[in-house]
């Protein structure tokens, strides 16, 4: 039965290869001077040691779970198999994260080298440890697929399958529950990792640059290798493991959509397919850009675009392709639902863009606003981050329901339902490409970092602040998309879990009308408030540890400031990573519980309404958030620019408040809202059968 | 067909004698010195000429919508009553808020020289101020109801009731539409007042208090007139206008969904007894507010409490034989539902004053952060009012589902929509008294003002703020029960919506996996980020207009600051007057045109979830936004009592920052969402027959 579904594990093996082409090409540049490479080898001491607090930390998370999973099989409401795919899930999900901070770690002093001679050489080197991630990603998570698809296809063309179903219903409904896994570890990627970096990035700032009046990246600053560790583990390790999840979850809720739509095993094929055909395009795309040596970043950017455009134009020709001869002409309509996705995917870009950059009216009005103090442009950057919630979410809205449409979801109710999950999966093909324009920005920051602290030529930071400016613009972008593909990816779930329901004998009737639901829903939008709200002041709390300790460095270490004496930066590092993983367990324990509370509480009917309205209220807190906080990010450097009154004004000051503000916002609870609501689909999905089975109502 | 009918106007008449009543006595207190006088009489010119301006824009847009609804009527979508029902609830909800108004710019010197006395005199003058507000509130909205019942009841007595209706039905379906009227005069009484209030608020402050270092309510600021106006504007008649349409809504919707549950006359005549029955069981918890002459903030706290709760448990005991005599003993569950609703508003209050008072910890850890700046300030404040969003939606949701169950619903679902509808009539039944205690505090607040342009002894400035600070925990309950009651009312109005849509021969099937309903509930949901947006920025545009005129009469009336010349007060009214006029008429826009244009496109079951979605989205943003708001205010008031340095410090300063970023948060943008999620609803029961006829859809 496999047939086509040969080339997937084909295109996973490409993207990992690509990867090590990449990265020994990266491997053979120069690191720079002694200086140098002291620098990079603390960062990545720092990271590598975080991360493996980190691992064992969800370690005890997944060993209970598998426990519990374990608990759930034998007594006949889990298949066998999920326990252990809930492991390689976790596995293969910490393993990209890891790879990709490695990769980002081992780039950042040669970035900063590179730099010395070109702005394109350093462009080329940061772009290529992005690209690394991008295709470790995509490559391991449809290796993780392939592997189980193709396990559980020969298990149960040899055993028995499920009372009720037959081989292929069993394959897809047991492969639904494998995203939990990748989900687990994406939230203490996404969580731990978030509030790492900004609690170092805040404690750094408030006393580094407001109370003792030195710089950004000083190296007399004892928590500035902790601010250089956290990009990589926040921005690099966490928005990895986030995709990753999306990526791997959009494609097993679609194929479950396609078993029930009737579409067979060629419905399972087709998304992951895609998946593949997507890697093949990315890596066309990455062949496109290409940059003169003597660049602007206008062309840098749209040398960047050209290539996702191309990708994405590769896509779309071979889903058509796939879907008449996998599906039959009748079906080629699913082909404009992957349109659908990648344009919905470009276009909340292109708003999130426009919202973000100061390049346009919004940011440069908050920009304004500072003029009149810290209040007022807390207040514009607040309600320009709510404006900017009102087209992505309609575009989301739109996309749903034409993809929905276009698959023939008004003849064919299942239809519609596949058509909203192969948008999803359409949206997140190109992620080779995309995921690298997004994990550049951090390399670009921390080579920054390292020119700083190096005591590198001027030209060089200034080379290094242009990449990261640049790593601002697609890291905003980057945000935008990661959201939104992680709504269409729950919505997906979301119908899956519905399928899945009905599989375990039970009926959900989702009448919103029915109070049942409503309380669902209503506790659901509730949840990215809290979520947020735990977050938040867990970075305030890790950020004020820090603020004391880089004091009483000051304080205690004779001829810090003087730079004669050498601050105990390992110590910061330590702090920010015992208060990280303390404080993630919390918001863990939250996600996990609500939904399977709720559902032993008031029936399988209010568990749907918590996933849909934690999808719809989510998605909103996390574009305002992310939005602020980027515009407010960008608002502060237009300042500094030299406009109201440059760097050192009082405009100024106002602006650093802001971004202060929007720090938090935009990289650790606005992030984390994405694993969220995913999360909540999938524990649902696992724990459907006990649920429907054990429930009060 | 009346017969226990007729004691309700009698109930509303009493009210109004009532309010006449505590006017006089009002009236016969001393105004004070000829300065406070002419103070009281400015800031008294300033807000009757605001509210003849407001009432003439809102004029032009009621006449509009006149003649659309006229036009409906003349096609068939609507009875021709209706039209001139929304005119009269307009009318008497301008009235209710012009008198409110009118009593507290009359009570305001005479607060200030009760002040002089005694502590306790000011605040039975203010209490009583508050009191006429709330008791021409309910006596207003239960005579124009009454009026209408009568005139219907009568009419449908002699002439045919419309096709495929009894007459009782064809008399609530057509009151069901009078809520717009009300609705509309709230939106702009709430989204203007509020606009006014905080852009005269935070202009008067960044220019007085942040530049020219003069304090509160300084007569030296230009803008300090518009700032006490603002308060009788926003506070007072916003407020009032609020609730009015919470009240009438409420009593509607559930009149409506009685008669669907089968409960005919009797069914539409509880919810009226009650609201009746409320009026008196007010008056008699009013007598029990009594307070010793030299009594504590606490216990004049605790007074106000236990004229509270005795008027709820008058109402629990009446709403039990009211249950039982009208609609038989198997039906006492209902009564149920009634302290469903009364325990809702409490609890939420409660919480509400958890997260805002000084007393306890979230306000006071918010101050400490004022120790690391103004940005730790807005992050922790954000934090608390995110996190103070958790209890009262798990108590909204209890509360719907218990008002639901507990009425029968799991029987038979019509009854425990009926449940829902009497728990949020019975929330609100205590009006008379509970909004007496909130709109107590802007004359406390204005009290102040006048002393102290007043120029009298320090110690009356002591008095009133004593009395604006005990005003200051009221209000923050009373903006939590405004919400709590305008998410009860809305989800009685969605389900009376959906009754009406039946009435108009469709179906209405809110299935969430509907991607037409998913396409409402995420538009809905962002609704009240846009709207907050919008208002948001008007206060910040309409602020920065009064900060440039304030500087301008700095500059150029000599004689200002040494307090030899008088600036020009009227100017900044004048300015604050046309900008929020201006200012409110796109939001207003917005809330109505949503509804229709996603019913014409998406059709109704769309509109359905687009309420919902509004619905649960805009509790927490009020809520949220509110609390942050009130926090902030409190946290300041913490710092201003000696704490973390005192006035002055640095703390101070931070403390002040997010105080000006709370000020619209939790006086315009928060309190406008109740508006607007009540507003659709409204607007789509009027507009359901044609939406049902034309939609694509």
């Amino acid at each position: 039965m496999l047939g086509f579904f040969t080339l997937v594990p084909i295109c996973a093996v490409i993207a990992l290869g690509f990867a090590l082409f990449l990265t020994l090409k990266i491997l053979k540049a120069d690191e720079g001077n002694e200086k140098m490479v002291e620098i990079a080898q603390a960062v990545r001491e720092g990271a590598a040691a975080y991360l493996k607090r980190q691992y064992k930390v969800s370690g005890i998370f997944f060993l209970v779970v598998f426990c519990l999973l374990m608990l759930l099989a034998f007594q006949g409401y889990l298949v066998i198999f999920v326990p252990f795919a809930f492991l390689t899930g976790g596995l293969f999900s910490a393993l990209a994260g890891f790879c990709g901070m490695k990769i980002a770690t081992l780039s950042s002093a040669r970035t900063a080298n590179a730099c010395q001679y070109s702005l394109n050489q350093g462009l080329r080197l940061a772009f290529s440890s992005g690209s690394v991630m991008g295709f470790i990603v995509v490559g391991l998570g449809l290796l993780d697929l392939s592997f189980w698809f193709c396990s559980l296809d020969w298990y149960y063309s040899h055993h028995l399958v499920p009372d009720g179903m037959d081989k292929i219903t069993a394959t897809t409904s047991t492969m639904l529950t494998f995203g939990m896994g990748a989900s687990f570890q994406a939230l203490f990627a996404r969580v731990g990792g978030g509030i790492f970096t900004k609690a170092a990035d805040v404690g750094a700032d408030l006393v580094g640059k407001v109370e003792a009046g030195i710089p950004e990246d000083d190296p007399r600053n004892p928590a500035v290798i902790a601010d250089n560790v956290g990009d990589n583990v926040g921005d690099v390790a966490g928005m990895g493991a986030d995709l990753y999840e999306s990526y791997v979850g959009s494609i097993v809720a679609t194929a479950a959509l396609g078993v029930a739509a009737g579409l067979g095993v060629n419905g399972v094929t087709v998304p992951m397919m895609m998946a593949g055909v997507g890697i093949i395009a990315s890596i066309i795309g990455m062949n496109f850009v290409s940059t003169k040596e003597d660049a602007t970043q206008k062309a840098l950017l749209s040398a960047l675009r050209k290539g996702i455009f191309i990708a994405s134009g590769v896509v779309v020709a071979a889903a058509y392709v796939i879907i008449r001869v996998l599906l039959g002409p009748e079906y080629v309509g699913i082909a404009w639902a992957v349109i659908t996705g990648l344009a919905a995917g470009i276009l909340i870009g292109l708003c999130t863009e426009y919202y973000t950059s100061a390049h346009y009216k919004p940011t440069q009005h908050i920009a304004d606003t500072a003029l009149t103090g810290p209040a007022t442009l807390i207040i514009e950057g607040l309600s320009v981050g709510m404006q900017s919630t009102a087209f992505p979410m309609v575009i989301i809205a739109l996309a749903t329901i034409a993809a929905f449409g276009l698959a023939g979801g008004f003849e064919n109710f299942s239809l519609g339902l596949y058509g909203i999950g192969i948008a999803a999966v359409g949206m997140l093909s190109t992620l080779g490409i995309t995921l690298a324009t997004d994990a550049y920005g951090p390399v670009a920051d921390n080579a920054g970092g390292n020119a700083e602290m190096a005591g590198l030529d001027p030209k060089v930071r200034e080379r290094t602040d242009a990449l990261d400016s640049l790593g601002n613009t697609t890291a905003a972008t980057g945000k935008g998309f990661a959201i939104g593909s992680a709504a269409l990816t729950a919505l997906a779930l979301i119908a899956a879990f519905k399928e899945k329901v009905v599989l375990e004998g039970a009926v959900m009737d989702l009448d919103l009308m029915d109070p049942l639901v409503l309380v669902g829903l209503f506790v659901g939008a509730m949840m990215p408030y809290l979520f947020s709200s735990l977050t938040m002041s867990a970075v305030g709390r890790a950020g004020s540890e820090v603020v004391v300790e880089v004091r009483r460095q000051f304080k205690e270490i004779a001829g810090i400031m003087e730079g004669t004496a050498k601050p105990d930066y390992a110590r910061c590092v330590d702090i920010v990573t015992t208060s990280a993983l303390k404080e993630m367990r919390v918001p863990a324990v939250i996600a996990i519980v609500t939904p399977v509370a709720i559902g032993f509480l008031f029936g399988i009917n209010s568990v749907g309404g918590l996933l849909i309205g934690a999808t719809a209220s989510g998605f909103l807190l996390a574009v305002m958030m992310a939005n602020s906080g980027g515009a407010w990010d960008n608002a502060k450097k237009y300042i500094e620019e030299g406009n109201h009154g440059g760097k050192g004004s009082n405009a100024h000051k106002a602006g650093v408040v802001g971004d202060t503000v929007g720090d938090p916002f935009k990289d650790t609870s606005g992030p984390s809202i994405n694993i969220l609501i995913k999360l909540m689909s999938m524990v649902s999905i696992v724990f459907a059968a006990i649920i429907v089975d054990k429930s009060l109502f």
